[in-house]
């Protein structure tokens, strides 16, 4: 088996990242510097034409899309548990790691990057303020799941919602978004980084959890 | 077996819908009229509080989100080949699908209701006209994947990928954009609804395929 996995540190490779670690098995991580441009390079443009992370490559097949990349190690490394094994849990896991990626990953991108959606400043400043709204919305959604999960949102196995959880709530506290206010998800990603598998992907993408700082 | 499909004629839940008479299988579909806010009844929020379609209701539970709800109902409709049975191919197939639903829709939401990214009426004209050319942008890659792809984007079967093609192309008539100019992705839509199973959901939606009026 051979796999490598292109990733940010902080950025949604995250989910894929700590799911890999968890599973125990050999995989190559490889570090590309966002901010450095290193998604905009030619040698990642030939990987994944779109500049993004993360991007898998098994055995010399790159898959791309997140949603894709862990469906595609779920049906690999099943003792990951990356996703609920069958039955109405694995749909209402589907359903919210759709949701994670389809909205409120997108949501925090319009705070992060609102030049993906307009060149006009005045406009990107109006929607950054709206985005933020919006974006402590979805958390406060994503702490009332987590309040009724236990100990991870899909029962006895920590899977890929609970680290996307992680990565959205750290998310926000660049956001001016305090993660501590959502103490049932800010309890969950806690434990989820505290893992001995977690902790070696934490610790090689150097992430600090709590990134929010108060207004002075 | 029991299956519910709440759609909204020309939105995305053309897909499943799509899909399950593809399937053979008796459901009932229950239309929902965006334009007469029907998603935002108390009767359809205590179902979907997100105020979204599709909703699916297989023996009582609910499931949100398209892609949650096409991975449900491959695992119980595999005679559907809603995507390919297993392997890269299917790997690849949801990383399209992934992609139709993060980005590209989305793109296409911030011109058809940029009120839902900002409050502010200049801002929405602004995003609107720059969601414009990322959405052509993105109906190219398409059309060259279905210029490769043969009969269907992913081989012999009509699969969600190629409903949402349809879909996607649909849309772009009302930015102003000529699906004719995609010559690939049209000639698949057209041959997508042009499917008897297919043509009973286009029925039922009372879908005009091609909605683009060139600019007087």
């Amino acid at each position: 088996m051979s796999l490598k996995l292109f990733f940010a540190p902080g950025a949604c490779s995250f989910v894929p990242h700590a799911m890999l670690e968890i599973a125990g098995v050999n995989f190559e991580p490889s570090m590309v510097k966002l901010h450095k441009g290193e998604q905009r390079t030619a040698d990642y443009l030939a990987l994944n034409p779109r500049g993004q992370v993360p991007v898998l490559v098994d055995e010399g097949v790159v898959i791309t899309q997140i949603v894709a990349i862990l469906l595609h190690l779920d049906a690999k490394l099943p003792q990951a548990h990356i996703l609920p094994a069958s039955g109405m849990e694995r749909t209402h896991a589907l359903s919210l790691l759709a949701w994670m990626n389809n909205t409120v990953h997108p949501t925090f991108t319009h705070f992060f990057m609102p030049q993906k959606f307009s060149d006009d400043q005045a406009a990107q400043k109006a929607m950054q303020r709206f985005a933020v709204d919006r974006y402590r919305e979805c958390l406060q959604e994503i702490d009332a799941l987590a309040a009724k999960g236990s100990p991870w949102l899909f029962g006895e196995y920590p899977g890929a919602v609970d680290a996307y959880t992680l990565t959205l709530l750290r998310w926000g506290g660049y956001a001016g978004i305090d993660p501590t206010t959502f103490p049932a998800a800010w309890a969950l990603a806690q434990r989820f980084a505290a893992l001995p598998a977690v902790a070696v992907a934490v610790e090689r993408e150097r992430l600090e959890l709590n990134v929010y700082k108060p207004a002075a």
